[in-house]
């Protein structure tokens, strides 16, 4: 046996008692799920890649043909292209990921992006962090989410904030606690903490900041 | 914090010296990818669905025409089919499993098909288990792939043997260790545990045992 990597704080460093402990049974479903991530992947990319064959060929085939033919094959290779990006994105994150400088703004516009939350707040282009770009745009793609609770055409406030060799990104919590959101602040507090930074939260509740390493 | 749920055993209780535990940066670095599951998963149905709308369509637009588009667009049907195939048994993963019953035969035959490795050993179709299959396909698949060792062409000697209430599927390992066996050995022992039964090592290394309920 061996110790449990802490779970997130609060400001006064107790541990968070809004967001409980993730638990083992969990952890270890959401690493089972992980590990059969690369043969998942191979096997998609196999497939894929026969289909973009096909594709290809019905292009060759089809040339200067019917355009709703044209616009049909079209449509599909866009498809498969777009298919292509999810996979190498979640391939990414099976890899160790080098350190890159990337705007605050860029990162959490991405992250932002992906769970559907419109963020609101000025973030200058000046603050820039040092990271490994695709865990932690999943990192912060959880962390946006559970603080902008539940319901639709969800919003949150957001401020990026310089602190010594660092930036610190606070998110405006709703007060709707979102489902199931403490395994989520688990893994995007590893995160943070792998990239050399850290997620805490507000006794309060009313705010979560994640600080990352300034770029 | 908490305590670790204890890694594998050995025959006589003690921890296997063979597989070393789990680290918690290789656990959380799992779980991490395990977490975009569902999102991804989410990401490529709708971008397959757009897919197979526009294979349907050229179906329909070249109906009785030219043999080998019809041929291409066919083998790219084929191939969303078969990709929507391996996301369902990637999203079976993420879901609580219902336990149903199967031959321990049949189990071991889809979990070594999907690892590469062919199988030795008569099993009687009268040994059967109770457990999820999806995620016990997978842990066995996990196993496997550690117990028959790297190279190519690889086989292995399994055997299945009933005791009290449950089914002992015996592993005859290659002495040849594969890299990074721990964590699959770790996830595999947790789904085990998990299902009601549990997975040991031999001391001499040369067999692991996983125990599964009857059904």
């Amino acid at each position: 046996m061996s110790e449990r990597v802490p779970d997130h704080l609060d400001e006064t460093g107790a541990p968070c008692a809004r967001h409980p402990a993730i638990s083992d049974a969990t952890l270890y479903q959401l690493a089972m799920v992980g590990s059969r991530a690369p043969a998942f992947h191979h096997d998609c990319a196999s497939k894929l890649q026969g289909l973009v064959m096909a594709l290809d060929e019905l292009t060759e085939l089809t040339e200067n043909g019917d355009p709703q033919v044209v616009r049909a094959i079209e449509t599909a290779l866009e498809a498969s292209r777009e298919l292509n990006a999810l996979l190498n994105i979640n391939r990414a994150l099976t890899r160790p990921a080098a350190r890159t400088r990337i705007a605050m703004r860029e990162l959490v516009a991405r992250a932002a992006e992906r769970v559907g939350v419109s963020v609101q707040g000025a973030m200058s282009d000046a603050l820039s962090v040092m990271i490994g770009v695709a865990p932690v745009t999943h990192a912060l793609a959880l962390a946006i989410d559970v603080a902008a609770g539940s319901g639709r055409g969800r919003s949150l406030a957001v401020e990026a904030a310089p602190a010594a060799s660092a930036v610190d990104l606070v998110l405006h919590s709703s007060p709707l606690p979102a489902p199931s959101v403490n395994e989520a602040v688990a893994i995007a507090s590893f995160v943070a903490a792998r990239e050399g930074g850290r997620l805490w939260c507000s006794t309060a509740g009313d705010r979560m900041t994640i600080r990352l390493p300034a770029g």
